[in-house]
């Protein structure tokens, strides 16, 4: 059995992660760390948990590491990367689920989140955890980071575009994505509290969210240029799901049809367990991916755009899902291993 | 036209009594005061209001209070009491919306808001606002105390049996209430956040919600003795409306039909412009009555019980609504001007 | 007094126009007219208007045409414009809330909607009645179209932007709307059962949505010119509300700042009574909007492209709100009555 | 590996058991078979689906039945029953999730369903799978009725009171339900569609609800002489989960404190594993029970009267997950197997 710790199990993406590793069968919790001093049982911070789960939370900044063979941070970014460096000194696989480690050049960092990096020497070491589209860094990792939300679909649905060289490099490609609410995390907030947040939708930072310098990176990842690209995030009233559309001007000479962009798709992801392209007339709702580890995608082509369409759940796909499905390559399990 | 004033219209009720202030032919919102020092504008608190109410809120606690009218309260309780005696030296009528003012007794309010009345004088003076039951009351008052939205609902709900004498004295009526989130105000809290309180139900208080001493209250002055009563409330994952399920043993030389019920709160309420009695097998939905300032009502009797099912818009007939009809009262006008 | 007609008062716009109707100074509602055989009352359809309003529908293939001074056709498309030549012929005004009259060309509404239109000889007498840009149409018209629940958004969104000549006209323009689910009508549908559409979020007609034939007349007609333009519709988990997001290349010379657009969109809307730009750094929610006849815009630049958010009720600026601004106009009254 | 199959597989129910027995390390889905002439893959009915279940629906009335260990019947109420006794022909085990085989007496039956039982026979074989209150009949079973999502939950608060004969055998039990909207199944309806649902609270079928005479039956099993019962359900804006507040007069020399009676029930269920009991001041939310087999329970005395608040999702332990914790016991498997 693969022992595991969590840091940070006190969010939805802490929650997600025990919930999936409770299910594994070749894993199991032997330690959580949180920041609170009392030390609290984790039943008392999530009662869903009760009778499931027996065990206390120990206190990060003042007990100590016991021997793990990975562990998960489910810390706010610029906490994690407090941590990091200790868990991978005692020899341990760390999967990031924060932000801390996606961004390779500290520059880039600064300018997302407004803050220095504080761990540039890790930085470097870290692979980012896509494993449809990086695959093949993961296996001898010590520190992964885990892709974000909103990364994770948008990349997921330009990629096949972007790679077999379909999308014009010159035009602009937008993405506008709807989020529902636990993305936003669980810290009560004015404009999250339930009677602002239900029966309404708006968007939010603009062309300005802090993923987009992950998306960019990416994006010049696959198609080997800087892309232009313009990121817009919306609230919706649920509690969870991702869904991006994504536009896409193709380049001149590769307009095809909806059926060949659908087969091009199709022909990316052969064989992977977890990406689920429509070939049909669906389209993709995020109930259909509700608390799975799938993104789902539909692809129509419009007047020389691809229009794509990706769903995720923004915990399971978007945050824990994926982390444990890094886990998985980590320590050589099949990948879907308690995931499907 | 009647100048009004509103205290503390940052609230879910302020913003409900701001917009029905503005529709009201006979008056007009002549003054904001609020607890934050940089004296807002209206429309950066509510972004809803911007290019209807063209005013700043003054600062409450230090700013001269103006000549009102008349002054709504819509303060948190405790803060209320702390003003209301301003007001009513300099002249105006109050109509206030928290609960400072209901009980009767200050030992009643230091039971069930655990702290002393500051203002017992004052409240000696004050009437319970609740039209329907106790209208003669108000017409001459200075200070009007506007019911709870939970006791609007109940009382309502209760009256016919208990004033015809239907009700089984010796036994237990219990209510069942269910509420919209913006009953419990607009200050985010963790059981409030929208992945928390979206999608899920739960009971709270049960048998000790503050506004079970404001209903036992009334009953006992609807019934000429000390009622059995158990009330537990339950939070419901919408933003408004509060339906109440009430559970009446009748008396055992009472228990009629239906039909015969249903005739008994139909004349009850006969003539009332706000209580709308169904007379056929229909029952209400809090969307029904939804921004209106009614109160539907469905009677069945199951087993020598009366089932009571009461709907109210919480913001509206349970508080701003009712305010504004109080207003009405006070100031001679037809009860429902500016509420249809 | 103004004597008004509902025909189609069964549908969610039909309960909003009463709503209005009821609420407005100048006019009554005279007459109902629905499709079903048994005249129900019109409580109960809607048990909301129990006590509002006490009226009976009038079987609209059956029973005579009463006497109006303007008539609001509700029906579906299709529908609609079987009625309205016998409207006009009594010489009455009509407002049609329906799709059959806003696309001038036949043929165009073949395309779009499937089937021929079966009034061509009226189709070219009606105006379209979107005030704030086409408003000296409509004081004599006989007939208005109202205008659609996306197109009116949409259109007021890229006006500014059209009008002075700011797009890019060879490039291609994107909006991505959200609506609540009102807007898919009062039928049930397996995609609109409360479990199937609650926490979900999905687009559907990427491209090919009806309202598409009527948004690009209008652009063509505010730009002179056809432009490229793509529309793709979502639906979300809210019961009300549409808001859009325009992605609007900017023609190369005239690439300003944030601060310059929303210069350009404020005065292109001063003096608009229901339109609201936000020329801070705030974006609108649909909440802000919810039961008002405002259009609230915000705008960005991003990197040459404007993004324009808007925001309606859809039953309201989107539907029947609209229509009785329409009516205001066409009667001679202040467009604002009744409508605040 | 025990083959399974399910009659019905297109309902909610239907959807979440594939979900269960997909996880079920001992059970394999062998077969599904519905009504649908056209034989869908059960991916294209439900999309949530798509390469996770691979298999095409068999046509109950055509097709001929495979040989199975375990027949789920997921199918409506009458017409299970027309498929039941051909399934116990061919020898196999029937976990049956209608309502068909839970009343003992066919009389019983046609009262709450208004029609005439046509299997009286094997209604007589059938045992009533509640595991928790009757696990003893369930081994040997050929036939398990699966209760009811109400009389679940309602079974469950009751239980320890009446088997420790504390309730108050002449006093009525009153019990106010809560349901999500997944309760009403999957066919559209008028009431059930998104914009009516939503936003909106109503109470049903009040002392009518057709799940009454399984409750009775039940309680009478449990007390050993009929109670005196009342029982109103009510439908609330979300997709599952069932919370039910149960008001239960206790017996004159049985009043003890909350903490006695926390006592009795933690005591009454000590090692069940799928019965939780709160013995600290918190109330169980249905969101801590979703996607669960658990039933959080909850109790207080207040006045005489047994509070009991117990929560489940409607779909796994008042469905589907209770459907495979019988097929557990009837297989001699630990009865949490492929349910934590």
């Amino acid at each position: 059995m693969i022992r595991a710790g969590i840091l940070g199990p006190t969010g939805y993406s802490g929650l997600e992660l025990i919930r999936l590793l409770l299910r594994h069968p070749e894993a199991e919790i032997a330690w959580l760390g949180g920041r609170r001093a009392e030390r609290p049982h984790i039943a008392d911070i999530w009662p869903a948990l009760r009778g499931t789960l027996d065990m206390r939370c120990a206190v990060l900044h003042e007990d100590p590491l016991p021997e793990l063979d990975v562990a998960f941070v489910a810390l706010p970014h610029t906490t994690a990367m407090s941590y990091v460096p200790k868990l991978l000194d005692r020899g341990m696989k760390v999967v990031d689920i924060s932000a801390d480690y996606r961004l390779k050049d500290p520059a880039t960092y600064k300018t997302w989140y407004k803050t220095d990096h504080t761990d540039p020497e890790n930085l470097s070491r870290a692979v980012y955890g896509l494993p449809e589209l990086f695959r093949e860094d993961i296996p001898g990792a010590e520190l992964v980071a885990n892709p974000g939300c909103y990364p994770t679909a948008v990349e997921l649905a330009l990629a096949p575009l972007l790679k077999n060289g379909l999308a014009d490099e010159n035009a602009l490609t937008i993405v506008d994505a709807k989020s529902g609410v636990s993305g936003a995390g669980r810290s009560p907030k004015p404009n999250l509290h339930f009677p602002e947040a239900n029966e309404s939708v708006t968007a939010y930072r603009i062309g300005e969210h802090q993923h987009t310098g992950e998306m960019l990176q990416t994006l010049e990842r696959l198609s080997r240029r800087a892309p232009r690209f313009l990121f817009v995030p919306h609230l919706i009233p649920m509690d969870r799901g991702i869904l991006t559309t994504c536009y896409v001007p193709l380049a001149k000479d590769s307009v095809g049809t909806t059926d060949d962009l659908q087969g091009t798709f199709a022909d990316f992801y052969a064989g992977e367990p977890f990406i689920r392209v429509r070939t049909d007339d669906t389209v993709p709702t995020t109930k259909e991916v509700f608390g799975t580890n799938y993104c789902d995608i539909a692809v129509r082509v419009c007047g020389g755009i691809a229009v794509v369409v990706a769903c995720i759940d923004n915990l399971v796909k978007g945050a824990s899902g994926q982390a444990v499905q890094n886990m998985n390559i980590l320590f050589g399990l099949p990948e879907t291993t308690g995931l499907l």
